[in-house]
């Protein structure tokens, strides 16, 4: 056996009928979760990228927390502005970056060109499930509507974080914030000094691993060195321009939810088998919210 | 300019002369910081893997935290143990496994088949600088000697904690804490989880992106589904075992230095160009302690 060598083998081992009552992991609370504990993600909020090559990233809007430059984006993919577009960069342990990068093409109607600089909201309103760990970079940290959030209390903001997968807006120095023609998302560890300086706008729920395995660009900043070596996307849609038969759906853990709260104590106590140490504490970006495939 | 919309432009924009005295990146004194600041990684220290497709993944070893794992690790190299070894198991947001697999070739001379629990060491008699912002996984974290590290003052126990490029021993069940002869790197978010779990043994000081840009492998765990997949692994060497004019040379910095005092207090507190809201604080991951080739 010492050849198995898995890292996480106890997901592998259920009907191994060991005699103590099996500990559950993360996977067995989300797949006992019920219906109840789920929410549909609105066709209209989630961008669907099709890499030429027949790769597929699909990411999740975040109009609640970036309103202005989310609404450019849905204008952006409604108006098929990213025609020829590509990722242009991909920076090892950090982004994936896409769009037309060095085009003047004129913004299309329904566009802000110069954006607020949507990097925090209130906190109030908000209903926040706290994480219960600390953060090293805010306050406080939690859940809100199954995104991870960062926020202080005394002061009285709110941002989204930014976690593997994250997706945020590219720009230049302030005060330009990014119009959302150049986007990123997160490959590498959660660069959380950006929070609060670039705006969050998503997250991908499908397909990161489509932008994680790219070559990494050589350049400075990752940039590729040859446009020969910029990775063609195919079309850049919202869910809801796509014909309801072949729309993909998804759905995420409500995370005011009893469900989460289980699961995010187990995330921050792993006491299945292979786990002898439980860590009684997890990072905001290593909770994961539950996003899956709505069938 | 809309089109450049770089993350970091900064240090794109040296001569672009600001009248207000430039601030510091990281970047700006790491390239700024005296000989005395960094120390000289022993080659016997350095697993230095060499993919067939050409790729160099060089592996900094840490046998003060992990003595009877990393002595295994040297042996193996040493005996050519890794002769026919891949790269079988990519698992996205977790890390890149290689060696043998499913192999059952004996151990070699020198190898000692059940080693310890190598997952702790004691507190006791490390000189640690400290981070200086909270840890969600334990009551301290800093660094020792180059190294990220979490620890408890009370319990007196240290570990190297498992960062983006961290390297690992992988394993089967509790008692079991492998041998050394399969190997993982993590290329994803720091999975913090596996802190005092699993024995980290170094991390990957040059060709991360050698491995966090292989495709993912599509079975449970990221394993590749068929053997075809596998990534395979030309040699397996310690840079000592290198004609010295062939031999990569690398140095750290001292994590003891002002230098290094400086550079966590700038990555803790970004304030230049485009960090327009300092953070306050730094996750350990994201400290990243500077290694470099040593010309």
């Amino acid at each position: 056996m010492r050849s198995l060598l898995l890292l996480t083998a106890a997901a592998m081992l259920i009907g191994a009928a060991p005699a103590k009552p099996k500990l559950l992991t993360p996977n067995d609370i989300v797949a006992g979760a019920p219906a109840s504990a789920w929410k549909t993600i609105d066709p209209d909020d989630l961008l669907v990228m099709d890499l030429a090559n027949g790769g597929r990233v699909v990411v999740q809007l975040a109009p609640q927390f970036a309103p202005v430059h989310v609404a450019n984006i849905k204008a952006l993919a409604r108006s098929n502005y990213w025609d020829g577009a590509t990722v242009y960069r991909v920076q090892d342990n950090y982004v994936a970056q896409w769009g037309l990068n060095d085009s003047e093409k004129p913004w299309p109607k329904g566009v802000t060109p110069k954006p607020p600089a949507e990097y925090t909201r209130p906190l109030k309103g908000l209903a926040i499930k706290p994480l219960g760990s600390p953060d090293p970079y805010a306050p406080g940290a939690g859940f809100v509507d199954g995104w991870p959030m960062a926020y202080s209390p005394k002061a009285g903001w709110a941002n989204l974080a930014h976690c593997y997968a994250s997706v945020g807006v590219g720009r230049d120095l302030s005060p330009d914030t990014g119009s959302g023609g150049e986007l990123y998302a997160v490959i590498g560890h959660g660069p959380r000094q950006l929070d609060r300086v670039i705006a969050v706008v998503g997250r991908v729920v499908e397909g990161i691993d489509k932008l994680s395995s790219l070559p990494r660009g050589t350049e400075a900043l990752g940039f590729y060195k040859d446009k020969a070596q910029y990775v063609p996307i195919r079309a850049i849609r919202l869910a809801s321009e796509i014909p309801a038969s072949e729309r993909p759906a998804f759905e995420y853990m409500d995370t005011g939810s009893a469900t989460f709260a289980h699961y995010l104590r187990v995330r921050a106590n792993r006491h299945d088998d292979f786990y002898i140490r439980p860590a009684g504490g997890v990072d905001l970006c290593n909770v994961q919210v539950p996003v899956r495939r709505k069938v």
